[in-house]
């Protein structure tokens, strides 16, 4: 069975949900399915939950499955050794690992990772949003600084088809933890969306100081100097602001507009903190970015 | 019933823990107690909780207590205003709140924290480390830097007698936090100090971008360039990295020794980053400064 007559399948699995994206074949979406059988959740038995993810979208017969994200990682179903930033986006598709299955007509292989050391010696890793940024890459998305908002948000320059560097910050982990934990839930209590608290904490974010920062948050409420239901988007603010003005340092300077793959929530929330800090951006839609790239692998790869 | 004849306690009241000291005539300690009925413990019944100290410490006749410390706060006993840092630490003794109390022979005050605003208009806020800094100055301890490490690590400088400005890390909470939950805690297997971890992590805050620099710390982990064993170390010398890189920022330089008032170990920890950052510093025993402080607030205040 060759992969011409197979049903070809996408899968960004990642550490809490996955999503599946069959392909047609113009490459847009036959059908699609989303679980929350992330790889923490399969108590290591990758195979059983990919069958059970086949039955849902009735591929008994097999697919040719082109999976990534941290079901490459050490804790994932093969570990995939990540990829140099040396190498190229184009190289992801030659550079796909085969997984072994027993699964009937099922060819599986997993898009590897991107690892980049910093000046100062330390690493950052990705794995997920190589296939991302590639997609948005072919879809004509230019040179320059895209950004991936979430529990860890990924900021990386990309020159001539290469990533030159990437840095990963986890605000979106944070904001969490400090909503849901410790001295800060206690002032929070709510965590719909207020734009001037927001702004209030884009704002108090310019001098970094994060750890101090943070702080501030509670002495505003404690201070009677913010209300209480100000508190989570003030610290949305202060961490989306320090994300932004560590990258602007790191970047010099960043006239071309920051191209974001993200939730349309999240795209719109950075967008509006750019748009403040006086820098553009244009939002590309996640799905549609992954589509392309996933079209890409499948064409681009040994297709035997 | 004249407090020249009642016994003299002191009352570290905090969020978690509580500590007394009943002094003898020299400003000695005559006995002392601790236990975990914290504010957040006592269930609102602030009055039951103090005759529980009382017994367990004899006291039952009475005494003249001064309380400090969250037991000063919104969700404290009496809600006691800040005093601006514009106020003198020596005008503590005579800012003293009472508390209505019903407790037979018993005088009760709480000593009143400070706030301060920044000069971007954001408060920080104190209560029962000015009783430390007081007590370290009656001690003798010179103007300058004093540094009172903890869940949330206090700096501030003192010039004749006043607070000029203080500043609040969350260093301990956020250290307690990541440690716990979330991607960083899944790296971190064990919380053995590790001094060569502990300086690499130190040497990693000098770029500031603590929400990206944390994220170094798994990626050291899972691209094997750092044992999971040094991770915790890791992370404690970029939180407390981070905060004395900021102090610095903010203070141009600071040639005078810093004055810590901490846990031997904290105090040791911190002394040792100073060391390493080409800083001096110099530990005080925070319940011989404590002990210094409400000598002085016994003293110096109304004895009626």
């Amino acid at each position: 069975m060759t992969s011409a007559n197979r049903p070809l399948l996408g899968i960004d699995w990642g550490t809490s949900n996955r999503r599946a994206y069959l392909l047609d074949a113009q490459g847009g979406i036959a059908a699609e399915h989303a679980d929350h059988a992330g790889i923490l959740q399969v108590n290591g038995d990758f195979e059983a939950s990919l069958q059970q993810l086949l039955q849902a979208m009735k591929l008994e017969q097999g697919a040719d499955i082109v999976m990534s994200g941290m079901v490459g990682s050490r804790n994932g179903w093969v570990q995939v050794p990540y990829l140099p930033v040396t190498q190229p986006l184009s190289a992801l598709a030659q550079a796909m690992t085969p997984v072994p299955t027993a699964l009937p007509g099922v060819r599986c292989r997993i898009v590897p990772g991107y690892t980049y050391i910093d000046p100062q010696g330390v690493p950052d890793v990705m794995r997920g949003e190589e296939a991302q940024i590639f997609g948005a890459m072919r879809m004509g998305a230019p040179d320059g600084w895209y950004l991936l908002p979430g529990t860890h948000s990924k900021w990386a320059e990309l020159r001539g088809g290469r990533l030159l560097r990437f840095l990963t910050f986890m605000t979106g982990e944070l904001y969490a933890l400090l909503c849901e934990h410790g001295t800060l839930s206690k002032v929070i209590n709510s965590r719909e969306p207020v734009p001037l608290a927001f702004e209030a904490g884009l704002k108090a974010s310019a001098h970094g100081e994060f750890t101090h920062a943070a702080f501030g948050c509670r002495a505003l409420v404690v201070t009677d100097m913010m209300p209480p239901e100000h508190a989570a988007s003030y610290l949305s603010g202060l961490l989306i602001g320090s994300e932004i003005h560590d990258i602007l340092r790191r970047a010099g300077s960043m006239d071309a507009p920051v191209q974001i793959v993200g939730s349309p929530s999240l795209a719109a929330r950075y967008g509006r903190a750019l748009d403040i800090l006086g820098m553009t951006s244009r939002a590309w839609d996640p799905d549609q970015v992954y589509l392309a790239a996933l079209h890409a692998f499948f064409k681009e790869s040994d297709q035997s």
